[in-house]
């Protein structure tokens, strides 16, 4: 009766980045600012990494909702990208749900804003159309932590997996031999711990 | 095995409001009075704005439990009011049940005070009776962080679903295009960051 | 699939308070002393009340875990009271368990020191022989939130109800009119602020 | 060498509102979104009430600072309303001090964001001037409780008093005889746990 | 330049306690309800067993700030007892100030409900008249962190001594030789974890 | 459909500490460093104490993760020792899962840096291949409490227990008779409330 | 009394970086460390868009504390650079001393790792020679909220001026129309809000 | 008129470790027990390193207070060691201050249980004398937040420098060069992450 282990494939799975809208981001009262934006941006670095095809969409983007953060945009010069006219759930607009099926993953990973709406809708839509849904909690943001605790009870109830970028990073690489540098980049962009771990490391091996 | 994904739809909801009393709203220590206050305004402006049957109730009014949050009596100054003369569970309240299902509805969504009494024993009746329960979660306050966890691990092993008026919002209301305006006032009143979006949206707009 | 609603019972249910000792009460750090010791006495109070079969026991009393908090003793001058010589869950002592099986009653609510030990092993115990386990948290006391967790996360898997003592005696009561004032005493002997309420208005009510 | 007692007088204050902008207000982190409206609004509402002379400045209101708050605007029509053209400290700006000198009062009421900013810097240079400078510490935002603390210790330092608005208002008041009706009034629309024991208070007078 | 030590004794102090009201207290938010109604206890348990005078005064009793704590107007049966008229300074009403002067007192212990503003206000006139104030931070409320730390930050400016109810407790005691079951019942009896302490201890001792 | 009660037992039982290692310590801020520190040395002492096969295993020990806490190294000087090449998840190294199977046990008790990837891999890998688990959630850490939920939340769904350092050896030792003096240091070396209690007992009991 | 409000000013202020080093980062734990290592790298752009003079400085850089963050030293290529051998506090460096006074300046902003000792020494030391400080609280960082809350009280009491990078910039800048595209591109690369405000009001712009 | 900068210095500093007792430790919760714990040992260790001379005194130590942390007692073999048999303020006991002066040192370093009574009470009596008084902050515990922030108020207005553990060893020690490796076991053996950092250091620089 327990969820089964469903490992994250590189070439199993797509990335949607649902709604990281420059108004939206003023809304996101969980994360502090700092980290979110770095969460996002690392989920965002990782899937050009691992060369995941990736979804983008907004919502209103031409009202107060505001454009998409520009770094994504520019991340993802070539991906689909769909401006939603109105539909709150991606999964209710034709296109973005065309778009998902011409990835032809079944492995969806997902973050965005807000968590129990813009997060929470497509992902128990597409857990419906039996996708794997891994859900990306530390780069998708919302009001507090009452609304955050909904939304992690509704997707994990309905057979999401709850990961973290950093999670999905290490499944997705599988082993560190794969490309050390890569990977290393990677976190060290990220993870200020991480950069200073490799920094003091880096600067013993120099001075050897 | 598991939760399948029951969308919410307009015409298949009705919202019980369950004992926000101005005695009662003192023992609310789980979410800041400014923020309690305004979940519960909004939901309840939120049944109107979707037109759903509401339904007010309340516990031992005449007593130290103190009368109904005066906005919610002026609300819906039409809508069914049940003032239970001593059974802590509504649903135990044969006037009560039977105007829930003089609704004809099956989608209930539940607030009140204190969330593992008074919203979490009817969320159970209702389950029991196969209706498909929605709990809002951040329109219901309790004593502290211990006794909503308790509250809401059983309900949501019951089979409740988690959510907070905005998800419900979004959800009752699909496609912007429905009405830009109206969902757009209903969050402006609410979500201060969301009026700032807009009023600072709004003035640019002006100044073209 | 989901857990079914089992209503607590005044002539189904016992209470078992585990090991609330002088000296394991300074390990509790998960609840502020003020309001635990309320809590745990509450509880009895709750028990006494509604006289609910209740069994004490201990653990290592005349070690460095001392000695039973005295109200608790004082409360329940008659009911059956098992020092264990050395199991450290309590359903592994069998005077204990033949005391539990005493009562004739299948719905345990269940409370102690530490959560993850005292409350969880024979909270396991109990369901795994087919009895219901209402865990009354708020009641129940250990090192700090990860460990909390882990209990409740464990118990709740498992089939027990998370409760609150306030939320015990609400179902236990079922309807004011069974005894206003018995009730309004609890809860104004245990709830700061739900005495403050009846005293407010028992001055207005005087006044008149 | 203690700080003195500084009664604040309804004949000796005015009110300084400064930059409390849509855009700005996203800023505002130390203080949740709800209450923080809130607080502005009750001091808002408490210079009305007492009749303060108000002034009311914004920076750079027509870029990414975005408007001023609506209510204020709309609150204060007659009130002198300035828009800086770039001084960050406004009392760097020769046509605000002109208004806060026109004004006659040698006490200060100030708030505004970001708290070590546009609050801090005018209050400082106004105790430069001799004036008496009271800082409403629950309607001024900021980024985090660090940046919140720097900015208390600078201004208090420096000898300015720390209050809140509804300190401010009691202050103010003196005595409830002077009006019974209107501060109540001001403080049920601010602050729900006493607009919750009024409502409970008049229910209970009215049945009598 | 530093403030001197000035050591409470116990005949030279008195106990001013200034609205702990039934319905102000729904307003304290800043101390969990069964942590702050223990600390006001134990101040007035201390100021009983010290046999300090003690001085009790109300504001507005009769309307929605409701009725003082019952346990206080039943501790001090004999004491001056002042339902203030309308004055909020407690100070600025000649009564109160009358009883404060009989008591020949220079010492004075204050606390009370809230903390800016009933606590703030008199100690800031009675340092100005000369007198030595001894703040109960502990046993006195508001409504969160920001309008506490402003309370505290001008009444410390001013020159008042932040105190608990314990470390007043054992200024005036001094020696614990003086009597030690007196002062071990009045820390039992408040202290949950010292009265572990004490019976732990005895439990042992008596086994000898 | 609940999870069944699996008792831990000494005879069943080994214990894999992953990636505990200098660098990768300082990634861990969802627990203070002091009691995480003790954690991890509470459970190796637990392991060594129970004469529990324990397995060592490192990532990338010559890099930027640095070398195993040395203290785990001196404690378990004969235990396997796997310092992985590359592979992220244990399981996936052909060599640790040959020593995890030399120990012939089925109950694995885990914990390691960082919580979502180096403990949830391996439990989720085990779970597959019908191993019982026990994940030790005060022994393993991560970024935050955000990542820490997502992990927790997918162990527990696929079937993991969590418990505790402690909960873990009262599973283990089930009777104090079995030797109270074992584990009474056990607790005593790494709860310092629990060291006060037995120096205070002992105290006593020498002065008898 | 009370400290001047003394104006930081361009062409009088200088900027002591001391001790951002890779392993001393581990170290911080009262500021996360997304936000820290944003913070201290705000500060380093803040200096130079002011073109500040500014000193980097280290402990023990070929030691376990590690070399100075990588940033710091790419950003100020000419800046001294004085690696100290011993000495703790950076002022009981001759050499280091000697750079401050090269710079004739007398305001020193100062931030660095970890607070109390790093950043307090040269700060007290400073002040003692007749420098006005300005500490950058939100660029200095330490093991928690205790040893912060030490290190700010003696800061301050000693004369220092607690600030953040933000109000800093501020203070220098006085006056947006000196750069708007300068001061505002610093606070978008630093402050995400701020980001999301620009990008919102340009895209709303360009799409007249 | 601000506080001078007193540079400790180990030839000018005693150390006085106030009721730091068995049963006293329980009423600590504003420290973690395990940092705690790990603060007043690595305090004894500094003082042993620095040899300052070091006095111990204990509070009813055969009551419920309890004992000496057993470590304390057994790394100040020969140091003055006076129990008192009542004096609170452990200034009031003529043996205590006897061995204070003894000492011949005006440098007074204080830690002690609890902050606001065993720390508070002797360091106000020390500065009335003319010494200078470094309190250590978190070698220092107590009940709350509240009952920590009154009790370091009232010492730092009175004089006393508010320091850690960490702090005054890094004042006393001046200069690394004194002696790396003593210096470096003080910080390694009670800093997991500066433990961490030199095992990482040490292991690289063993492998060249």
């Amino acid at each position: 009766m327990a969820k089964p282990y469903v490992k994250l494939g590189r070439n199993n799975a797509a990335v949607l980045l649902v709604d990281h809208q420059a108004g939206l981001s003023s809304l996101v009262r969980d994360i502090e600012p700092d980290k979110f934006r770095n969460n996002v941006l690392a989920l965002a670095a990782m899937a050009k990494y691992f060369e995941l095809p990736t979804i983008l969409t907004t919502s209103f983007e031409n009202g107060p909702n505001g454009p998409l953060m520009t770094e994504l945009k520019e991340s993802f010069p070539d991906a689909p990208y769909i401006a939603r006219p109105g539909q709150i759930n991606a999964w209710d607009n034709e296109e973005f749900v065309k778009a998902v099926k011409a990835t032809g993953k079944k492995q969806l990973i997902i973050a965005g804003i807000v968590t129990e709406v813009c997060v929470a809708f497509p992902t128990l839509s597409a857990l419906e159309e039996g996708d794997e849904v891994f859900v990306i909690t530390d780069a998708s943001g919302t009001f507090n932590e009452v609304t955050r605790h909904s939304a992690w009870d509704c997707m994990s109830s309905a057979g999401a997996q709850l990961m973290t970028w950093f999670g999905a990073a290490c499944e997705l690489h599988r082993d560190w031999r794969n490309d050390v540098e890569g990977l290393g980049t990677l976190f060290a962009n990220h993870i200020p711990d991480y950069r200073n771990l490799i920094n003091g490391y880096t600067t013993v091996q120099n001075s050897k």
